[in-house]
């Protein structure tokens, strides 16, 4: 089969790959009804994140089991299933604790834009649908496998309650998808800060009450002034830079919980300034897993639509034209078919 | 009156200063039943946080109201009383959120290690008593100013509930009262980290259920082998440095809770790190006010005896001796008889 490799900053090629096998009596071969290009992706795409050799692309993915180990017992051939980005085994402690992405036996799942994909600890990361979803659920139940899952966790780590006041620090698909998770949760206002119309547009689709366009201290000034000088009650940070990070933690009311989900990169938080800001800080790899039963029931419902930060639609092979319309912010998240 | 104050390090001076008076009509002057030195005026005392000239010190007081300005309301002369080292309003936002020690209108108590002393918003910064307490009750009560409340904070932010495990790092006067207020809120295990006889003792005494010597990577590495390589579900950080702070960070499980309350001191916290620890991070000054009636019944009921952690008794004009015992940790905490 083709897949998608990384080279280096920028050169993104689909190529040539062996064909996935099981390799452990846990594993799963799934063929995909559609995988995508994650915020994440950029970082090393950019040369930001530096790379060991060529690289296999891509960790969102759904589709169908084609094959399973000798122990996968909980997913079978033919089933649909939707599975987190970071594989773990779902029993160990911090599994049991609902942090499987700290699993003791995590491992990465990588090379998912490609027809087919392994997938470690099958028992433990996937999760079957009922029913073969028709297609027009597709993108939905893909959002799940990583950048839903995010904004969700981001709320959720926010504390996102019925009422509260809310503020969205990136406008990307996780800022976004945390908007529409806010909303869920029955925040009673959600601010998004974004300057792009298009994001925007979608983030009132998705439950923004409010629109801030300044960023950095006039950002947390804006903030700070619709809300009577107090600070938002949860914030939820989706970018991962020292700007993004202040800004979170400065628009936040003392007491009130910062939710931060963007990868840090060159972030560093000072001890002092922290410790009188009087924020809960929370964060990390989201456990999606977690949330998947979930957000799958939510999206069967028709309750939510995270599909719709997918603005373009490539065929597999196209998948570098993917990457650089979302490096050039031309998309929001690019979904690739196989 | 006689008034402490610190001229620079190492040097306390015992000495002539104004007799405090009303200056806002929401003051209140309390005649001092009993004062103490605090684990942070070593900061000052040592020279590590600067001073801008002759600074009259102490913060942790409970005594008898002498006056109050015209527009208190809730307090009157003749009653007992105790308060937040840290004066607040507590109608504002904040102080409704429980956040006291970041009212809008906050304001710094000082010079409280002597006979009298001035309580600026006395309705919001005092809470009285039924009865004016047995004398044996009073290092009881005069905890609860400060430490006793910084240690129950540290505990509740750290979500100590029933059956948890906590390790507590620090073993001050806040970190052995982080293990009594452990040891109220029902945790299961209590791991406190000291390496002083004297300490581990009191330790004990307030519900600790095992003790650790080992500090830094080494601590971390028993906290882990102590949990079956989990981590414990909340960590108090009663310290405020680098390394007790990592010390915390590393030892709590993913998900887990640390509630820090060291005032930090050249702390910084790598983003990354940070976020791939997965912990819940909240912390700051205590706000004691919103603890003061809970904690003051717990004293009255007999459940707790936080004055324990005073060691050393002094009449009030020893106030030198006392901070230099606290320095040379020959005594745990002082307290000073006006």
């Amino acid at each position: 089969m083709h897949g998608t490799v990384l080279y280096g900053a920028y050169d993104i090629r689909f190529e040539e790959r062996p064909d996935p096998a099981i390799v452990e009596p846990t594993d799963a071969i799934i063929r995909l009804a559609a995988t995508c290009v994650c915020g994440s992706d950029l970082w090393p795409y950019r040369g930001i994140q530096p790379i060991q050799g060529p690289t296999p692309m891509g960790h969102e993915y759904c589709g169908v089991v084609e094959e399973v180990g000798r122990a996968v017992t909980s997913v079978q051939r033919g089933q649909f299933v939707i599975g987190s980005f970071f594989a773990s085994d779902n029993t160990c402690p911090h599994c049991r604790h609902g942090y499987q992405t700290s699993c003791q036996h995590a491992a990465l799942v990588g090379g998912a834009q490609a027809p087919r994909l392994r997938v470690p600890l099958a028992d433990g990361t996937l999760v079957a649908t009922r029913d073969v979803p028709d297609a027009d659920q597709i993108p939905n139940l893909l959002a799940l496998s990583d950048v839903m899952g995010t904004g969700w966790f981001a709320a959720d780590a926010a504390n996102v309650k019925p009422g509260t006041t809310v503020a969205v620090v990136g406008d990307g698909a996780v800022g976004l998808l945390g908007v529409l998770s806010a909303k869920q949760m029955g925040a009673g206002r959600i601010i998004a800060m974004s300057r792009h119309e298009s994001r925007q547009k979608l983030a009132r689709e998705f439950g923004a009450t409010d629109i801030v366009t300044e960023r950095g201290e006039k950002g947390v000034e804006r903030i700070k002034q619709m809300t009577n000088g107090v600070g938002a009650d949860s914030v939820l940070e989706c970018v991962g830079t020292q700007e993004s990070m202040m800004q979170a933690i400065k628009s936040t009311r003392p007491g009130g919980y910062i939710g931060y989900v963007g990868v840090p990169h060159g972030v560093s938080l000072d001890g002092q300034q922290l410790f009188f800001s009087h924020v809960h800080l929370h964060g990390g790899p989201a456990p999606v897993r977690r949330y998947l039963p979930q957000l799958i029931d939510l999206v069967f419902a028709g309750k939510i639509n995270p599909g719709k930060v997918f603005d373009l639609m490539l065929p597999l092979d196209r998948v570098a034209d993917g990457y650089r319309a979302m490096d050039e912010r031309r998309a929001i998240k690019t979904l690739l078919r196989p």
